[in-house]
């Protein structure tokens, strides 16, 4: 029925597109002298690093970058990899970052895929990326980022390795206009970014986000972690994953400091949270097996709270314990690249402070419950699609609803068909639900292996088995290990009469997959088949339960 | 350009309204048990608020209530009215709350204009509202809340009144279904609630506020107030006021508690905090001239943190610095009901710490720099409409642009019109602009007199005493006031050979209007006027200048 309330339209006063670049205009306007971001020996000011997103959108566009077209970058977390993700959108363009350690067939294929103009990389990581690019046969435009500061002491990664474009991303940025206006986009659901994610099949599908989801997660996380204005924020989550958790975004919203990191170590992160009192840092469990592992040597003391936000596997309470009694407050997240990363939050119950400790350390690492700014992360029958119990036994998907879950796959109607059923997006986690309404993953349905924070396609893996003369049959899962959260573990059958041991089988995977994708271990003997043949992935599984 | 980008679609997975309705339905689901709202003796946990909210709405839907109907309510801060911010829009109706302090002509006005086909009403305002209702000539459903409370000690109000309606509030709750389905607006930009104000006109406009906006208010006042988990929040801002600035529904998100509250005094307050350990209130500056005032017998102690939002006239040096001392931290907001409240905020910066006290309150006093929500708070040159310098000394008008800006004026295309200019909500109050983008308010453009937070139309008010047969001309305008921030002056030019003092045109103007419109000082002579016979109230506020 038409009422006298429908009469009132939108106008540009008081409809206003959502999107992240929002904070950055905001943020630079008013606190355009504190300190945006530092790494090593540089640092910026707010209205420093407005003028460089400023001057990036604008060279992007001198070079004919128009709306929905793709950037790509390859860098390690740097500040150049940061300013990116707002200076590709204020160009109009969508911001594919991706993992550096990818093999080369794999960047080639996600450049492809992405249709990508134009790719910023760091000469850290030339190696593979020249070997990418030869696989290419479309133009690109390639701007190197040439890091100083790659072979850092405390960081092992590459020194600066041999640019492969035609222009180095300073002297890119110096023919941009500092002073280029800022622009949302003509609608919230534009896509803003692109990410790659490994999923059951071998290639890996681009997940697209809008901006509407990107400026909900930033305002949702707020209360999520109870974030104060000027938090310093360590960079340890890579921007490449489902952009960095959005952190990139949300930091700036609060006019925080972020401190860059190319790559993660104990005393670093001792270092910077004594030097530059660092407040907040994200990652997976590894960082905290890290932390609580490392030295005395490599510890520094300090006299300020710092609160982790971790997602994978859940921390063994010993390791809850030990990061506590460091001075660090741990929040379990869960959530997706489909789904701008976290969407629940293990969310501390004042009750919770009358339980023992491990009763406690168990609650924290439970998946939790939705984010406010999620609407609804359920558990569902996996036939009828109807809630489960909460009783804390039943199992069923978890199944997600709300504005930060993506606009679908990029080129790929039918994963994306698949991912949303019954007005649901579905994770492909099996999980139970607790009475309190707290989520509690119990095992994965779909074939992914998250190790150190990385999706590894159990298919992807077993297909490179499958090249050897020797190998029968594969079946690769998930192996819990203390480092890394998960690892995968290969179980091979051999041809009759053949023969293959542990370290060949691993030296050959290596050949064709990027290491963390590398089983660390392969055990052989005959796979547990069903009557159809089908392996039974989940008896091997099992085996790591008990 | 079409894109592969824009093949992917929105769905009922990935694109969900924005409503403060989500806040309660995941706030009753996980912290159900929590105590939501205590008011006197009375108190509620998450689950009961949830079972009455469902009520409210199933009961309005089977009296015929359906989407896009008006449904107003009279009352105090009591939980009724609370309940009322999420039961009437789960009904799909919009919340039309009225001010019980107008004067009966102006809500049978409200009652009408709004096309009210509910009224839920306190009885403890029935005298009012029964004169209000005789002069209508709808049919309106009348709902009595019988608040027993009403004469509490504290509470120097209205004992419970006469009944008006065909049935009690409690009654028509247990008519409801406790298990309502939660359902979310069909589209965000749906109407949610009407606030009628007054403006420069006699009559009051009746704003209108969407899903959008108020959800999105919520999202940014949590890092703007720097709001925790479960905050203890006492109402002291009419929730008849932008829906009591929004903090219904925010308070709501974090899973807080609401302490209502009939009537403010101090005793009430200090009471609240020491028994109740508030942690949030919301006021006009009269909550803290109050506070600091209250005699030492009526203090309490209490050893937390409590944070006020105010806003309204600047509270003045000595006020902040005695707020200071009993413990209160104080930011200054500003915003008009057409913005659902608070826009800006005098966010609180590092370097001022170094600052003396009174540079510190002054600084504190402004009206400070957009919330994250808000897209931009300009001020603009009144002929241009270009941006003023930011000089601190060029006074130009506040414009305002973003999400949280009303749909516009219920039925009165022209007031929309006029406000909406060049792609801005134009605001009426004129201001300077700091150099570190901090906006103070120097004067109102428009004829609003700002009297312990509530608006009064100096035109309305000049009408009354044109009718009284010895006024030949009058002129009433805003007069700095210590208690309630502005009062409302009267400047008189008598007929020739008229008589008439100031306690009779005080007495005359009263009989007409409602105590917070009427003058608290009159003073006679002749009115200064432009050559073409405009009164130059300009001259006449500057005498309170000096």
């Amino acid at each position: 029925m038409h009422t006298h309330y429908d009469a009132l339209e939108k106008n540009s006063a008081n409809h206003i597109p959502l999107s992240p670049l929002s904070f950055l205009k905001q943020t630079a306007d008013i606190f355009s002298d504190r300190t945006s971001v530092i790494y090593g020996t540089r640092s910026y000011t707010w209205r420093e690093t407005e003028a460089r997103v400023k001057r990036l959108a604008s060279a992007l566009q001198q070079r004919g970058i128009v709306k929905g077209d793709t950037v790509s970058v390859i860098a390690a977390n740097t500040p150049e990899l940061f300013e990116a993700h707002f200076g590709v959108p204020l160009a109009g363009a969508v911001l594919n970052t991706i993992n550096y350690r990818l093999e080369p067939n794999t960047i080639a294929y996600i450049l492809k895929h992405s249709d990508a103009k134009v790719l910023i990389t760091d000469t850290g990581f030339s190696a593979s990326v020249a070997e990418a690019l030869a696989k290419l046969d479309h133009d690109i435009l390639i701007i190197d980022i040439k890091d100083l500061q790659a072979s850092d002491k405390h960081e092992k990664t590459q020194a600066p390795g041999k640019p492969l474009g035609e222009i180095d991303y300073e002297e890119f940025l110096a023919s941009g206009d500092p002073d280029f206006p800022w622009q949302l986009p003509d609608d919230e659901w534009d896509a803003l970014a692109l990410n790659y994610t490994s999923g059951t099949s071998g290639r890996p599908k681009g997940v697209v986000y809008h901006h509407r989801g990107a400026y909900l997660m930033c305002l949702g996380t707020i209360p999520a972690w109870q974030l104060p204005r000027h938090p310093v924020y360590l960079y340890t989550v890579p921007m490449f994953h489902c952009n960095g958790w959005g952190h990139a975004w949300t930091i700036t919203l609060l006019a925080g400091t972020i401190i860059c990191c190319r790559a993660v170590s104990a005393p670093f992160v001792f270092d910077a949270i004594a030097n530059h009192r660092v407040t907040h840092l994200g990652g997976a469990p590894i960082i905290l097996s890290m932390l609580v592992n490392a030295p005395g040597s490599e510890r520094r003391e300090f006299g300020h709270p710092v609160k982790i936000m971790t997602a994978g596997a859940p921390p063994p309470p010993a390791v809850l314990e030990k990061t506590r009694a460091l001075g660090f407050d741990v929040m379990q997240v869960y959530g997706l690249t489909e789904t701008y990363g976290h969407v629940t939050h293990s969310l501390w119950r004042e009750e919770w402070g009358e339980l023992d400790f491990s009763t406690q350390a168990q609650r924290q690492s439970w998946q939790g419950v939705a984010l406010p700014i999620t609407d609804e992360a359920a558990i569902l029958d996996l036939e009828s699609r109807d809630y489960v119990p909460r009783d804390g036994q039943t199992q069923g998907e978890i199944a997600i609803r709300g504005n930060t879950v993506m606009k679908g796959y990029y080129k790929n109607p039918e994963a994306t068909a698949e991912a949303f059923q019954d007005n649901w997006f579905l994770s492909g986690d099996a999980a139970v639900w607790h009475d309190n309404g707290y989520i509690q993953i119990r095992d994965r349905l779909k074939d992914v292996i998250i190790s150190g924070g990385e999706n590894v396609s159990s298919v992807e893996v077993e297909a490179v088995f499958y090249k050897h003369p020797a190998v029968a049959a594969a079946a690769v899962v998930a192996m819990p290990d203390e480092k890394w959260g998960e690892v995968p573990c290969a179980f091979l059958e051999l041809m009759p009469g053949a023969t293959l041991d542990a370290a060949e089988a691993i030296a050959f995977c290596r050949e064709h997959l990027a290491g963390f994708k590398t089983p660390k271990k392969v055990i052989f003997g005959e796979l547990p088949k069903t009557a159809t043949g089908k392996i039974k992935k989940f008896e091997l599984r099992e085996q790591f339960r008990t």
